[in-house]
């Protein structure tokens, strides 16, 4: 059975997923967005950023979206904004499709990462995700150009969103440039937990 | 012991509270937002639109809406949009001050609804809906450029947010102007309904 296309992102309430410059990430509106996150034991062990932390409803959320994922997609800027941050050992452990007009060999990490520079389109690079993923599921991880490309080509069956209890004003939108007369949504699931809201909706063509 | 200063309303999940136009209110998109509201029974009551109607938690949580409010302030744009639709029972039932610069007397309606025509500024028309809610709370109705004028000047209590599965992708956005940097926000409660999610929030000044 093939696996699901889905995405998952932390959002401020006010529809943003990442600030405006200057404030770059892993500046203050980032960690608020992000707090429900940093504080995980999941997190943790993947980052490499220490032992312990906390083992709740937030950290299943965080595991079970890493384990379901078999293949990622993602765009070239935030591949770009990654090469310069992620560790040695990326944080993704499996294949990575990078949509891109560079032409490139894959470039393999440790840990199980390897990075595929796909030029022929969104379509494409799903298709070769898929494959790689087997039955697990296919995480578009962003960024928003991204995400917003393959919501609205209909390609999208899920998507879960960490509603963060901040306001940031500015910076990227999630949903600008959504095609609201063809993307319709169902709502599956609902679930608080102490620093977020969990939301998880289907995703429909009208 | 003096009440509350809240606003309540419903978003769309892209961030939306109207539609752009030429979608006017009543349009589809309009009814999709408020698709958790229209089938309760309090609002079928208090709109005079029919007998029966749901009465879940949705239908509860709109009655508590109803009736912690004392008086409700609104901007002159609401008011004159409403003046042309509400029915002559306008759904209120309570003092309304409207924030403006015309000059009027008061206009008593039928059902208890009375509209005060203020003219010295957001503070003084909230200090007069105040001193008439008594120990009710006071609810900025709208719209969205009045409530960000409260809620910016650090004089809203909590507000409420029944967050529909719908996108818009354009129209009038809740927290366009917010200023993030004087604005906190704490969860207080976040409740799924088959139709929306409920999200309640205390709003603190930075």
């Amino acid at each position: 059975m093939a696996g699901k296309v889905f995405f998952s992102v932390s959002m401020s309430l006010d529809g943003f997923i990442a600030p405006a410059p200057p404030e770059h990430l892993m500046g203050k509106q980032w960690m608020e967005l992000q707090a429900w996150v940093f504080p995980q034991r999941f997190m943790r062990e993947n980052l490499g950023i220490g032992e312990g932390g906390e083992e709740g409803r937030d950290n299943d959320i965080v595991r079970e979206t890493f384990e379901r994922t078999g293949a990622s997609v993602m765009g070239k800027r935030m591949f770009d904004a990654g090469e310069r941050s992620w560790p040695e050992n990326a944080p993704f452990h499996t294949p990575v499709f990078v949509v891109t007009h560079e032409k490139r060999d894959p470039w393999e990490r440790a840990g199980g990462t390897t990075f595929h520079f796909v030029n022929d389109g969104i379509q494409s690079a799903l298709d070769r995700a898929r494959e790689a993923a087997g039955d697990r599921d296919v995480r578009i991880a962003g960024g928003a150009a991204t995400i917003l490309q393959y919501l609205n080509a209909g390609l999208v069956d899920e998507f879960s969103i960490a509603l963060s209890p901040v306001l940031f004003g500015a910076g990227t939108r999630l949903f600008d440039g959504v095609d609201a007369s063809r993307v319709a949504l169902e709502l599956i699931r609902s679930e608080p937990s102490p620093r977020a809201t969990h939301l998880t909706y289907a995703a429909h063509q009208r």
